[in-house]
């Protein structure tokens, strides 16, 4: 586990929960700000604005877990103010659906659309306990085995505000990039938590997804590899403790690749999947 | 290939087109009838429905190829007429997204949403030639030694009206569940075409990841496993042939499971990815 500050920041108390905050303004307008401390690449990272339409969502609809989030990135977006716009698409006993909208503001002060989500909830509480997974936790050594941004003995690239605020140590067998021996395999694998310490809850798994550094670097591709589309099943609500996140890519093809992502909590469940379609600049 | 009829259906001019057909009454609203012959245990097949949404969407937008493809099913739809409503959400050079929405009528002439997506698209035809796949085909028997429908030597549960529509033939490691043997193992793999010999198309790859049977009946578990959320990714045009169309459950709990689905099509190319969370009663 990271060195925690004095006192560990908790779930409603952290930066995570500060950085990812939504102020309704009336129902289904939420104002919010885009921290530039979520940055990678100079990008805003596409996880911490999920999470954040994840939130306000969470507010608009009657149920309080996203269970499956889709989301189209129409847009860049950048470190600033915002506004989040949700619909309730329809309400059900066990699963709710809504629509959410992020929009920032041009330089005459109209609104431009950067992302687009739908998504349905439920409450993972209530879901019954039969767990017949069978795929199994990542391959990954022990945490005091990998290494992180802090670890690296020069500047990485893509090294950015996001990395002071997340705990990650990559999977050393998924580092040859950072040494400028990418290893060819679409693969990334890491340990992940907050820095301040959080733990990790329904709403930090769609962070979590995305918060690795692009599988393409270890395909050889430098550069932005912006996300196209992101889908995220959240299956558990996570155990405290860290995360391991796995990533693979196993379709680069005619400038695209998807990544798929699973997330496995400290108990060993697989916690969260997700997909995405990214686009590759293909440099040779 | 399926045995012809005398002269084969074409791209345009087939069951699939006539039946996923819809009519522009004005821009961004579509009337189309939903046909009795592509359901799935008395329930409209949910690919069908996609295919249908998706070619509204080639229509309303500016592009014509389905890139990645998201929708969330809300209620279930009947055979009988239906509406289309579309929004252009967002145009670009290379990629532009749109929102639709399937609606039917109530007993009082109210529509109720049955399916909601956000979908990118874009020109297949303009990807560049490199393709890095390092997936493999699924390893499935020459289709002589598959098995569809007909073979069966009684009807299997969820034999229904889409069977007649499909060429489908059955991985026989995947069928035990059609002899009261399943296996256990949360896969399904078949051979894939159109009955009446139409070639497979970009929408047409929207029907195929959800036309096989459920892996929840390889994993012991009958009846109706309905899809919450589908999101397809289109990567490539396919080429004319049969498609192999491989599926793979690995985290069934909850009460949930997810399919993910590989289309591969007769020039070995990897030409859609699909993954959809569905509900499954687990009975035992």
């Amino acid at each position: 586990m990271p060195e925690a500050a004095s006192v560990q920041a908790t779930v409603g108390d952290s930066e995570f929960d500060r950085d990812t905050a939504v102020r309704r303004r009336e129902p289904g307008v939420y104002d919010a700000d885009l921290s530039a401390g979520w940055t990678i690449i100079s990008a805003v990272n596409g996880g911490y604005l999920l999470a954040m339409l994840g939130r306000a969502l969470a507010d608009t609809l009657p149920h309080a877990d996203p269970f499956t989030v889709s989301a189209h990135y129409l847009t860049a977006s950048q470190p600033g103010p915002a506004v989040i716009r949700t619909d309730v698409v329809r309400t059900g006993r066990t699963l709710s659906t809504g629509q959410a909208s992020l929009l920032q503001y041009d330089d005459e002060g109209r609104e431009i659309e950067r992302i687009r989500v739908l998504a349905s909830y439920g409450d993972l509480g209530s879901l019954p306990d039969d767990v017949r997974t069978t795929a199994k936790p990542p391959a990954i050594p022990p945490v005091e085995q990998c290494f992180g941004p802090d670890d690296a003995p020069a500047p990485v690239p893509g090294s950015s505000a996001i990395t002071d605020r997340l705990f990650l140590k990559l999977d050393p067998s998924t580092l040859g990039w950072a040494l400028g021996a990418p290893s060819g395999n679409g693969e990334m694998r890491a340990w992940f938590g907050l820095a301040d310490g959080r733990d990790p809850d329904p709403l930090s798994l769609l962070l979590a997804v995305d918060a690795l550094p692009p599988t393409a670097f270890e395909l050889g591709i430098s550069g932005w590899v912006p996300t196209v589309e992101l889908t995220v099943h959240v299956r558990c609500r996570p155990a405290p403790g860290p995360l391991r996140v796995s990533i693979t890519t196993r379709n680069l093809a005619g400038g695209f690749l998807e990544e798929d992502a699973e997330v496995w909590d400290s108990a060993d469940r697989l916690v969260a999947q997700s997909r995405q379609l990214a686009r590759a600049r293909l440099t040779g």
